[in-house]
């Protein structure tokens, strides 16, 4: 079967093992739970890390490939239990190339509260363009996932969302996008519960929000 | 001595190595205070960590085997001195192969106030099934810390028990389950403490719960 | 162009890269969220970070060499973002010869509730003499943040200020200097943080706080 | 004047190098705030950690020897500017043979708010024997930090002194067992602040805090 799929494959499953050290490294995962995945250009195929594997033990050979519907098109391994709602995205938001699953701590705190994250750092603005949003409680084992994270991005400029007493999804163009953005979200869930714990911070105006966001979406990095 | 111990014991002694390293990786112990144990299957004996060792030092032979009054059988070094609180769940639950004690801080604060963990995340919903109980205060020294230990899991779903004012046992169908249990109840611990040091978290319903918790245990991993 | 750059940009450039390191290893950035600059002696020029370029990619050569109006000198990638905020300090602070920015976490947390970092420990009174001071809200692209810098430390004995909703700046003779203050800055925004969490820091009386930072200016180290 | 040493000081010099590494690597200290020292057997010496030296840099030759009232005896370096007040503390405590200072930050926190960390977890009461108590404020460069440490101590079991506004001293019977105690004070800082930021701790009867003190210095490790 491995002779039928496109060769981008092969580099997105390597990619992938290093995004997957990138949550460890950034402190956003316990144990197993966090999971990256990367939409194939140009096919109905998705990459994504196994179910229940120790980053540790994560190699190329066994991050699977399916097709956008969630089963398994090639590798040894069962697919993470999320793959159901990532298979779901890259359905229905077409300019997704990566998407990323994790229980960071600090927004998993927010999410278990049912609150958003309050614009209150430029950092924020810059990679977020305003709050982040809270998805609805949802079980896995169908599309509630999914669908809980597409209908509430949609009213955002965010590509994080906190889905309600859960974790984060966070999207991009492509998954290492789509790492930075779960990386930033909990460094900005941290800072904004702290700067809380202690009082109120000061609002942004949202025409400052607007300018900063705009800025760094189109003027940073190389 | 060692000639008549069961051949299981030696692979146990090297895997109880590396476990002890995942709670120093994970963050769960400060400087020897924590310890895992195996069973040793087919046999009524267990093997520990030796007393006051650090865990840079420890290597397959100091690992010491007990028989499951907490008696030291092989080795050339004390017995953790929690060793009787290990045997004693073993003596009294026939399921469990490994079993783990660790002052983890978030739990601990948790056991300090003598407070259950809510359940409010789905994470804990999946391992633990419902709340993470508190055991009752007791000294180290005879069965008393045992005794806790086995009457409050009785009462639940969660393999881990917060004993008040002290820290954390966890049990698992093997060690490496249990070491399993003692991150993600740190990790649980410390999100549900976050969220609730700014409000209230959102509760779970109790069929969610139950529902997350039976396919966790039966759909998860490979 | 290399060829006319003064001898010191090229130790200005490798020492860069392992200041940068530090800022990983002390904790104070996430992804690339941090940077450091160094004035090249003896002439209108500085050195500092490409934009948006990971810690471990950053080598001698990727480090960019700027004209004090944060024009592009020398080097093959964009500069900073923040470079025109680094450059405008070098302009109106002769004594300066390290400027160093981050969104260190407790820090950023006090500028985003605008509250300057009370000096109640004797290690605060040592490096900063006082308050760590809060300078105003600005946009990136022009001179607004260098402006606030320099006017906020003008009142201040301290080499940090914490930018509202932003982040901290802080500098010294040198570029490691300005690092350690940065590493300083967030150890005490933490303690602090944590002792107001709980009740009220004991205030340390003036004439002790100006005892202490005269000590540790003069006595201190080599 | 190498050749007048004791021969114990130049193992002592080897251990203390590793000795500040587990104070970097329990993260007890930023920058080079933190220093340990021994005391020669038999000989009216102290070894000790140079003024601002960083941890990566030192090396047993690095490490200064001092007489006990704190002035150089061996060595290039300018000793630690807490040398006086380790050297107070060895004059006036015989059976003290170690000496560890840190700003680490939970017991910082505590100090900066003046207030005793009181024992409420098990491990607390095994190693402190009840409460960390709080010394005076004292400004550094004369006897007024070490006798604060000594009456401070003088009145507890603790091994460990809060100097107010300032940070942590301990003690031990050599210098392993005095970072011991700094790793397990910042421990039960952190989680005894952790478990009052929720609500009260349970408090744990005095009789209970002696028998397990009783037991842990006597029974526990090899």
């Amino acid at each position: 079967m491995t002779a039928r799929l496109p060769e981008a494959v092969t580099a997105l499953r390597e990619q992938l093992v290093g995004l997957h050290t990138e949550l460890v490294r950034w402190g956003l995962v316990a144990w197993t739970a966090g999971n990256v995945s990367a939409r194939v250009p140009g096919a109905d195929l998705l990459v994504i890390k196994p179910s229940g594997v120790s980053y540790d033990d994560l190699s190329a050979e066994a991050i699977v490939v399916c097709d956008l519907n969630g089963d398994l098109v090639d590798g040894e391994l069962t697919p993470s239990s999320d793959t159901a709602a990532h298979a779901y995205v890259y359905r229905h938001m077409d300019d997704v190339g990566g998407v990323v699953h994790t229980h960071s701590t600090y927004a998993s705190a927010w999410a278990a509260r049912g609150e958003p994250v309050p614009c209150v750092l430029t950092a924020m603005a810059d990679e977020f363009g305003g709050e982040i949003p809270v998805g609805p409680f949802a079980l896995i084992g169908d599309d509630s996932i999914g669908k809980g994270i597409v209908s509430t991005l949609a009213g955002h400029r965010s590509p994080a969302v906190l889905m309600r007493n859960h974790g984060v999804f966070t999207v991009g163009p492509d998954p290492k996008a789509a790492v930075k953005a779960a990386v930033m979200c909990e460094d900005v869930a941290r800072t904004t519960h702290l700067a809380r714990s202690l009082g109120e911070p000061v609002p942004i105006d949202q025409s400052d929000i607007d300018r900063l966001h705009q800025r760094y979406q189109n003027v940073y990095g190389q």
